[in-house]
């Protein structure tokens, strides 16, 4: 499990003074990059290699809604692990006492731009390196 | 049903060109708020009687993806009506050819501030001139 | 000189109510794309020539501050031209009595990439036909 | 001084595969609501107390620009104290080799909401503390 930190900014927070949900989403773009850079591969890398990490899809929960200056936590962890395609879990709560904010999700494909960045994506194995070091079963 | 359509903003893409995925819940957003907007509950009377319009969740599926400057549509309406909650679908176009992008989803509920805007938020019955207007049955 | 419209989201909008400042310049982005495209040079093309438009610097003096709904009209120009480098403003005014709300500049040198997108950019004359159809001197 | 440091996510870069250059304005806000929370006048204090710093002006001078997941340093500093308003400059660097990015600065005005949230701005003297813990002469 990847666990950042941030404090929500006030130009991420809507009139109601509380965080404008599409953040959220922000936010889990970013720690998934920062969870697959943890193991190696980060943008430089993936950049380099050709990978790209395309959505199938994404959700999201909200239970509670943090305020500017709140410092929130997020727990990211891949929970389900295919050939090339994985999910993730994005759990968002207060860093202070740990109330639950939001539960998100992403399903995503490592896939490889077939001639360079622009070019069609295919879906390829995931890395070995990666499947171990994230722990992969 | 509402529609709207936009540019893709060169801004609103990522480095690999295409649309950084938040953006989309930013334009479901936009199109809820011009939804009640076209029936009467724009966003100055939404905030002078204490209306908010909370998300339970939000959803979206991904199908293929716009370049800036593609020009797209947005077409979004409540898919289900409750008492106080209401969910609505928004699916993304290219306006062209209609080709299909993505197609979300949001669960709301329609609330008041008890005490003003920043106080507690309490659910309240969909206005009937809302549903009305917007067809529920 | 362009002028574009749009009405303020909510999700533009910070917890004091009004515009979150930086959006200001998002507009004016989005605002420079739009007036090379309406004279050909729209954002595919831009990419298919390898043109850029890198910013030197970027300016903006706030006088009142929009609320979310409001409709708000900006007009933009070219106000200086060099053989490369050329400077735009942008005049925010709430687009139902002309009630100014902000100034902003831009000053952009037109750019190739000397070898495709990511290499060197090399400044290059501004095309005779952009010159022409904007009105330069 | 006050110093941060982040690194650039994907979402906050453009197709160009630098950042997005409004980014700058948002991370300049942020640092400078960093600066204040630094002295004790955080998010939630600003709030209760019912300050307000609007922005007279912003710009920024751009001279190279930052990738995704390059890591960038800010420092910003009040460079000039008045009764109610005062200037920041904001430096941008790589934080590996301290090469130089882009130089902003911020006017604001210490204001006051006369009767709470979204009531009339006035400006008032800059508290004595936060003068004497940012060092203004």
């Amino acid at each position: 499990m990847i666990t950042t930190r941030r404090k929500l900014a006030w130009g991420e927070c809507d009139p109601a003074g509380i965080i404008f949900y599409p953040n959220y989403y922000r936010f889990m773009d970013e720690a998934t990059w920062g969870m697959f850079a943890s193991v190696g591969y980060d943008a430089q890398r993936m950049r380099a290699e050709n990978f790209s990490l395309p959505l199938v899809d994404s959700r999201c929960e909200f239970f509670s809604s943090p305020k500017f200056g709140d410092e929130i936590e997020l727990r990211s962890q891949v929970s389900k692990w295919g050939r090339s395609s994985f999910s993730l879990t994005h759990e968002f709560v207060i860093a202070s006492d740990a109330r639950l904010l939001a539960r998100g999700s992403e399903s995503r494909v490592w896939c490889r731009y077939e001639n360079g960045p622009g070019t069609p994506l295919k879906s390829v194995p995931i890395p070995p390196d990666v499947r171990a070091a994230l722990g992969a079963p």
